[in-house]
């Protein structure tokens, strides 16, 4: 099969097959969900969808094809054959340990971070009958301070956690894999996710999506650091469709690089806080006060404040083009076009 | 055990344990008859030396401490364990399929040269009574085309064969294995080496060697690429002198970054070739003929040309000044100091 046409060498009337690792977590079941609302993906019909998670996933409504859900372990052979026994067409690796835990958990990171993918590289090697395109959700925590204010896609990847570390030695993995024809892999750096639905969690970066949620929701949020923090965002919409562009783009155009940053919206904390003034008013933006956390602000001097992303763009992956669009889109997705803080 | 002296905690009267993988390779020796000729590292006396590789290692001559040679497989735990048993306190990790092989036996390159080398990292990791420093011989391999005319400290790590892509992991490895106090690594990127002794081989970079060596024995040599190929070299001495430099650096000057990419001489063919005629005279170049092939020019084409090494120069990383240096450093090392074709 060549890299060029990810579904060139499917039969006629063949549809495509899909695994989706990681199917259980926000961005999986979002995807999951899209894919059950287009039923085919790059103009192909999907025949058949594997959710595959630590814990059973949902299977999201409406799908005109059949959806397996099952329970795996991504760093047991065993579990990994069977993924692949099916054959997927396309295969979305999204499995991963979290940033947080990957560093208190050093040998869970790497079993689970590392292992895994390289099992599922491994397992697709041995397999030999095929050359999915591979789709790995990569993520901007490959890179590490100092870097310069935009970081361009020829800055050297130097992460300063387990996570980041494990999501470099992915790609580099996915690369050579990629390379030598075994995959058709593209791995995609995710900006932070924001705005995150749900109830707050204590990674560092909570704050990002909370600062908005909660407000949106009437309830008051604390901002640990100050409004000249600047940050790299995209809605979890954004990351959906930077999978599925992933999935369907013609990989000649990558050439041996096959790890893209992707687009985001780089604003400040107060320039966040503005946006939902001018989408939710002042009232809801009022329930935002500062409360400086030295910890947090320790932790996010290190990150990146913004992209040079234009690689990713001129081949056609899009993200938000501001923070209020950013806003306007949880609130159509999450909270059903309205702002509850207004509606009390 | 701090970073800033790797030796900082040897007990008074308590002398260096040194353990060298790869110890049979054309450095591996060449590390080891300059450890037996100087007796101490850093100002320690050197206490006993372990040479390990897959083949029995060679013991150089005159050495006042005890030397153990050991065959090992460095991807197997017992072997690995039995290594660090000793608690060295200074490891030189240089065993590794060299690229050539790492391309055409995919698995087993992964197996020694990435798979060793985290299994290294995990026994230290798992023995946790110590914290040795650990000098990682990496390569310009680690880069792929395209690049800059000079390639910078934060460039990109962009491999274009499964040996580099092994390599880069394994600076990753190292830095978060460093990062996390298991180790403390430097990895240092080693320029292709010139002029190599012994027989000439078939590796694509072999004739940068070999039209210099074969002339000052006599021998024709072949150039297979145009005069104005350009590439980085450094000496075996020089190679040498880096690995004893990067076992003795304080740690704290490095920060984050462990690895390095090392000074070398970036010269064309053409100017090799006037450096030989400058120290061995005209009729020695003479036995020097270009005969282009285009498989070696295509594989050249994709290496890099010339680096950015003001890192490790500034932190005290010294490579020759001149391709007449290397030259010399050849006659001297390996020729008594005098030129056979001179001599017929």
């Amino acid at each position: 099969m060549s890299v060029d046409d990810p579904f060139e060498d499917l039969l006629v009337n063949r549809s495509v097959r899909i695994l989706v690792t990681g199917a259980a977590g926000m961005i999986g079941r979002k995807l999951a969900e899209r894919l059950a609302a287009d039923g085919s993906v790059g103009g192909n019909a999907i025949g058949h969808l594997v959710l595959a998670d630590a814990v059973r996933a949902e299977a999201p409504g409406g799908a005109s094809f059949g959806i397996d859900r099952v329970q795996v372990d991504i760093a047991d052979p065993r579990d990994v054959d069977s993924l692949v026994a099916d054959r997927p067409d396309l295969v979305f690796h999204l499995a991963a340990v979290v940033s947080g835990e990957a560093e208190t958990e050093f040998a869970k990171g790497y079993r689970v971070n590392l292992d895994g993918t390289r099992l599922l590289l491994e397992t697709l090697r041995a397999d030999g009958r095929h050359c999915p395109r591979l789709v790995f959700a990569s993520s901007i925590a490959v890179f590490g301070a100092p870097f310069p204010n935009k970081i361009g896609d020829d800055f050297h990847t130097t992460p300063l956690t387990s996570y980041g570390t494990q999501k470099a030695i992915c790609e580099l993995l996915l690369n050579d894999y990629t390379r030598r024809g075994f995959v058709d892999g593209v791995a995609i750096r995710l900006p932070t996710i924001c705005v995150r639905p749900g109830a707050p969690n204590l990674a560092a970066s909570g704050f990002f999506s909370g600062i908005v949620r909660e407000p949106l929701n009437g309830l008051e949020a604390v901002v640990p650091v100050g409004a000249d923090v600047r940050h790299w965002h995209a809605s979890p919409r954004a990351a959906v469709q930077f999978l599925l562009h992933a999935a369907t783009i013609d990989g000649s155009l990558l050439g041996a690089r096959r790890c893209l940053t992707m687009p985001g919206v780089s604003v400040t904390v107060g320039e966040q806080i503005e946006a939902l003034v001018a989408v939710a008013g002042t009232d809801v933006a009022q329930l935002v006060r500062y409360e400086r956390d030295e910890a947090v602000e320790r932790i996010i001097a290190d990150w990146p404040r913004a992209f040079d992303a234009r690689r990713a763009e001129s081949l056609g992956f899009k993200a938000e083009s501001s923070f209020e669009e950013i806003i306007r889109i949880y609130i159509d997705d999450e909270l059903g076009g309205r702002i509850p803080a207004l509606a009390q």
